[in-house]
């Protein structure tokens, strides 16, 4: 069986701790023009970013887009968040993309992954 | 303008830290009986226990389902992780809804809160 999504649905794993998350919770105004592209660039930057783990995204219909990026440590998120092309993204978020946000950045103490056995 | 969601679309905010949250991260097999009942009542349940200070839930159409929740200290979020019944629904998650999860418990360290200025 195949489906036509570009990749399978695999969020990212749990790790051995200490490692850091990032939760990013937005609402969107109705002025996405420009969004879609410096969202993909973003991506594509985050994945040079030393200690980057790895993200996971969803959105219900109507309801608020949760971001929860994984870094190694405090420093690999810091250089993220104070990245100048990151920076500048933010910016222009709060100018025209973004009703409302919060972002909580925490040290993760305990993780815990589950995968169904075949069969 | 008005429309028929139950409730606005209203994240969690930005507490002062330290606080802690739990992000779980979970691809649901085909078998979703029950399901919705359940997590109704585990969402009454959480209420109830002290420190409790919100969830934010998101799925997209074919991906992964992120719910985050937020307790006042790590003794509080224990306590829900323990709980009888939401240990109950887990082990049901397990052997029935869930192909796959990942929980990733936190202590958040920085937070951050962005509201747009009407006009």
């Amino acid at each position: 069986m195949s489906d036509h999504r570009e990749a399978p649905v695999m969020p990212v794993q749990a790790f051995e701790p200490p490692y850091y998350l990032a939760v990013f919770t937005a609402v969107r105004t109705a002025d996405q023009d420009g969004y879609r592209e410096t969202n993909a660039r973003l991506e594509e930057l985050v994945r040079s970013v030393p200690g980057y783990l790895g993200m996971d995204y969803a959105q219900s219909p109507g309801g608020p887009a949760i971001t929860v990026a994984y870094f190694r440590d405090a420093e690999d998120l810091a250089r993220w968040r104070t990245d100048a092309e990151h920076r500048a993204a933010q910016q222009r978020g709060r100018a025209q993309w973004y009703q409302s946000y919060s972002l909580h950045v925490a040290k993760v103490e305990h993780s815990h992954g589950f995968t169904r056995a075949e069969g």
